[in-house]
């Protein structure tokens, strides 16, 4: 007996109680994917480093790095849009047609397991590439709304934004890079705290000063575009509410969903180009899944393809749902002794015929 | 446009055809598996590095090393067999019935591409840890067989041996532990010129030195046994030459599955320790899969537990089966103008509920 036998922090051991409600769960998903015409895929679990590198910053640091025999950096995928846009430009770089793929896979990011985070945790997600209009947009939400609703997750809302209104309202700033990369990440996070110190800081003239001051704290329905439309604007921030609004009142038909507006909404990657989402329920601390429209990764590999998608955090939603899921499991023991064991094998392929689940297990006194 | 999507060598994207027709295999393979009591469980993708310190040293040389956060060296799986053998200590120390578990998971391991081998591989096994009786290894191989014959291999063939034959053999030479080795590789290899050579070196008499230069022609079928009891002998060859004839016994009474034998067996992992068997097929150059008795692993983590298994190397099972597969697929693609999307999605809808697959694609035409 020695300690070989830790497991590393933030990766999970699934077993079979656990197995049969995650692959229940898929089945469903799986199903709703191929109904609305996703064709599954499969990456490699890791890619050249570099591939990673258009992926976001705060993704970047995550990345599990490795070496092959040559000497070239590795990444262990933390994420699967990358690895599929860069399948994309190697197999369909001709293809003009929209291109529906989805995934169900592992991803890997450096993180601090005792906040709750995993290390390896699964996604299931898709991409629809191909698609400039935003009703690529809406038919990626409605999907991952109807894929909730399906396995059984009743209370969700989706938190939608737009990564040009933001971008917008910086344009109105007189000030450095850096110090507007910071009031991004200050109206990102809703830290007012921070906003008040930065814009102190700020060559900004004070009234537009004041109404990012108000910015954190825009979060909700319909009546945000109201208050919106007070802020400092330009062409960037105008398109991008329209565009939100449009889509809002697509989405808007289904009552089933819950939406809200935040324009500080930002996702973990940098690919992000238009509507981005995230999606949340009062069952869990962490997002359900998420997702917006990257119209320019696939320019980094072999040129411009419009796009979007979502991924769900399979490991969030198991563990809201398992606790409610039953596990249904009634194998029939076949108890056999050793030495008879060939007519005891021919008596559980019978039964296994008939549609049992037998076990065999040796008992001498049989 | 640039270089930034390469794909590392001996990695694999797997596109939708692909996909579907492993996904029908899987499912074929899962159903037998639950069937005879199989239970899936899904290991982490990385361990502690220490933890494949028993797996063996030729997979030891094709780990994928990293380190974490703290500095602690992981490894990416080389072998689920270990991974699960780690779990099984963790969560089933108390546990004293027989557990039965599968897995469908991906391994990785350094190989050099250009051979044809892959550095990321899924592999489909199984374990059944508990029974220490011949039965539980006569139990594997007619799972292993069954399973190649309900996928539609028709052709296949099992060669069996026995970890403890070599080792006794190996016991009736005066020579010292690193020529031993040698000459155990050169066996396994079917190396004649370099045996040779080795014999040449050995300080053992030449009576059991010439029965050993004839080691490497024994390959065949039942006739061998008679010709191995001419070979030099001890308690362990005679032990392993019986649980052999047993097995073999047993498994003749299915006339459906090919065996031979081969005394020089030898697996690419030092933790077997019994009754070992490889499966190969005239259609593929690499063998389809392997497994066997590995009693001793589990007393690297916990405490002595019998256990044998197998698996089987799934990309090459489908590569031998995908061109003989039909890839069935056939959406209909409904064309919508962009400015009447909601009654578009709204007919694709329907069509989903009346079990269509639905692709929906813009058309300023429609």
């Amino acid at each position: 007996m020695n300690g070989y036998f830790r497991r590393p922090a933030g990766v999970k051991d699934y077993l079979p109680p656990k197995v049969r409600k995650k692959r229940r769960i898929e089945k469903v998903i799986v199903e709703i994917f191929e109904k609305w015409g996703y064709e599954e895929v499969i990456a490699p679990s890791f890619e050249y480093l570099e591939t990673f590198g258009k992926t976001g910053k705060s993704v970047a640091e995550k990345v599990f790095k490795f070496f092959d025999r040559h000497g070239e950096a590795m990444a262990l995928r933390p994420d699967i849009t990358t690895s599929i846009a860069r399948m994309v430009a190697t197999h369909y770089s001709n293809h003009r047609e929209p291109l529906r793929f989805y995934y169900l896979g592992n991803v890997f990011r450096f993180q601090e397991p005792r906040k709750g985070r995993d290390q390896e945790f699964y996604q299931i997600g898709c991409e629809l590439m191909g698609i400039a209009g935003l009703e690529a947009d809406v038919e990626i939400i409605l999907l991952a709304s109807h894929i909730l609703e399906q396995i059984g997750i009743k209370d969700f809302l989706i938190n939608i934004g737009h990564t040009k209104f933001l971008e917008g309202l910086l344009d109105e700033l007189d000030d450095n890079p850096s110090l507007k990369d910071s009031i991004a990440q200050a109206i990102k996070e809703k830290n007012f705290v921070w906003l008040k110190n930065l814009m102190e800081e700020s060559n900004t003239k004070p009234d537009i000063k004041n109404k990012f001051l108000a910015l954190p704290g825009f979060y909700g329905g319909a009546e945000i575009f109201h208050e919106l439309e007070k802020l400092p604007s330009n062409k960037k921030c105008t398109e991008a509410l329209s565009e939100l609004k449009r889509v809002w009142n697509m989405l808007k038909q289904f009552t089933s969903i819950q939406l809200t507006f935040d324009p500080g909404l930002a996702r973990g990657m940098d690919y992000y180009t238009g509507i981005v989402f995230e999606i949340y329920s009062p069952k869990s601390g962490f997002p359900l899944g998420g997702g917006g429209r990257y119209d320019s990764l696939l320019d980094n590999f072999n040129g411009y393809r419009p796009a979007t998608g979502f991924a769900l955090t399979e490991d969030v939603i198991l563990s809201i749902l398992e606790g409610d899921m039953e596990d249904i499991y009634e194998p029939y023991y076949l108890y056999y002794n050793p030495s008879k064991y060939m007519e005891a094998f021919q008596k559980a392929e019978e039964l296994r015929r008939q549609g049992y689940i037998v076990k065999m297990v040796p008992d001498k006194n049989v």
